[in-house]
């Protein structure tokens, strides 16, 4: 057991082994950097408890049979969890843990899986976290963007560029996220889940190869069902999104994120809706939980 | 100068630096190991002469401009490969230059690009390659596939996981290339570019993009010019593949490779055609004139 001080390096860690950053690298034959060949996961941990973790390891499961990357039966993501959260002194702080799981290191670079399978490649890091506590009070401005993704946007896989182009359009138009549309559907943001508020009825798309089946989305769902608030998951076509109560975006780091501007334009009467106020007091008692 | 033997480790340029290429590893942080954030070329080398090296700069620097990553001026593809052919004892066998360049290590995953822009990792490889002659004679099997791609896939990017797929499905059914078909249009293959031949004339879709403009695409049209074979950018729907007299698909490696058979039919009379001849012929006869 290890305790770190902000100026000890950061601990990894990386198939199988604990280490420090700096020495964590990878082969430049791994698929992941050569081909993007792989899934990643983002856990937040709340002063040393793992939202989620199960749901997000099915997750990852289904994504690694997806790709058929098949990891050694004995790997356990929420003893590294804490094992590094202990190694970074982040037990008792708020953090987020980052899990990436790759093909490998393949011999030569050809796209079709090697063959015999090669042994994958597991990374997992905890970072310090600082909560986005202001953002929910106020809520955050999004833009509209086409959506560019491919057609498996369901797995979390490590190919983003596209999440990252939009990302970086949102920001350069002053806004934080930016709005997959897809033939007139508003699906999903660049790394968040999409909610609208009409008529008391939260409204989000469903689940389909066009979104991430996000665990935060699932939560809020299960949290309106507790509240009595009414849910409904429809298509969310664009003109939905300007006539809403109230939009909001959900993911593991800003949880329930107010959307009060979109395209320049506010939503509703600009500022975060009631709605979306119960939500985050409801996710922020449900962090509470957490066994 | 130091020249290999098969059993030297071969040699890779990373980020300014000639090394083994166990020793060339790429950090956690990578935003191609992360993101999927880069692009690259393949460039064949005939016993040291680099094909069309030009024409594959030229569209890496459009690529990285798209991307916003900037290079360092004295940066010389050329002059590197040059060396790794030396290096490897390369220089009179057939070869590939890899290059891939991605954004940089980014000091935080956020997947909007870092401000101050990070230095670029740059890394190039040169293999020894087995030219794809008895291939070339006898003609591939095909398959086609519903396109997953991204929208963007006139860049060269490194986010390749929907044509690892699909190159996995071909090879799962016997065949060595998948053609991608969207909206009824047969795209491209995972690795190559498209043509087909009816009537006489070489049909290949527009550059859009959703296609790769393949660089040995280009000089393909351009050797029809000069054997005065009528050539249309146009639309191919799929089921003027199964219609064509001829088809074959172009890439760097395969160079014109007659596909014989589609989906496990076989196209025409099931032998390569003998415009693809002509094209090969003349494409063997091109390469002796690389300066």
């Amino acid at each position: 057991m290890v305790y770190k001080t902000g100026s000890e390096p950061m601990i990894v860690y990386l198939n199988g082994e604990f280490l420090p950053k700096a020495k964590a690298v990878i082969s430049v034959d791994d698929r992941g950097f050569l081909f993007g060949d792989g899934i990643y996961e983002v856990v937040r941990s709340y002063h040393g408890r793992l939202f989620e973790l199960d749901t997000h390891v099915r997750r990852m499961q289904n994504g690694l049979q997806s790709l058929r990357i098949t990891i050694p039966d004995d790997f356990n993501l929420a003893d590294i969890a804490h094992e590094l959260l202990e190694q970074n002194n982040l037990q008792n702080a708020e953090a987020t843990i980052y899990c990436q799981i790759t093909r490998g290191i393949a011999p030569s670079r050809t796209h079709a899986f090697p063959v015999p399978p090669l042994a994958p490649t597991i990374y997992v890091a905890a970072s310090p976290f600082t909560p986005l506590t202001e953002k929910r009070k106020t809520g955050v401005a999004a833009i509209t963007t086409p959506d560019q993704r491919w057609s498996r946007c369901d797995l979390k896989t490590i190919g983003l560029l596209a999440n990252c182009l939009a990302k970086q359009q949102a920001f350069e138009s002053g806004a934080v996220e930016a709005i997959f549309v897809r033939d007139g559907v508003a699906l999903e943001g660049s790394s968040s889940n999409l909610f609208v508020v009409k008529e008391g009825i939260v409204i989000t798309n469903p689940k389909t190869n066009y979104i991430l089946p996000g665990i935060t989305r699932q939560v809020v769902l299960d949290l309106c069902r507790g509240l009595g608030i009414a849910t409904k998951e429809d298509t969310v076509f664009l003109e939905l999104l300007f006539t809403a109560d109230e939009v909001f975006v959900t993911h593991t780091t800003g949880e329930v994120m107010p959307v009060t501007k979109l395209d320049a334009r506010e939503i509703s009467s600009g500022a975060p809706g009631p709605i979306t106020g119960k939500l985050q007091a409801a996710f922020t008692e449900n962090v509470k939980n957490i066994s």
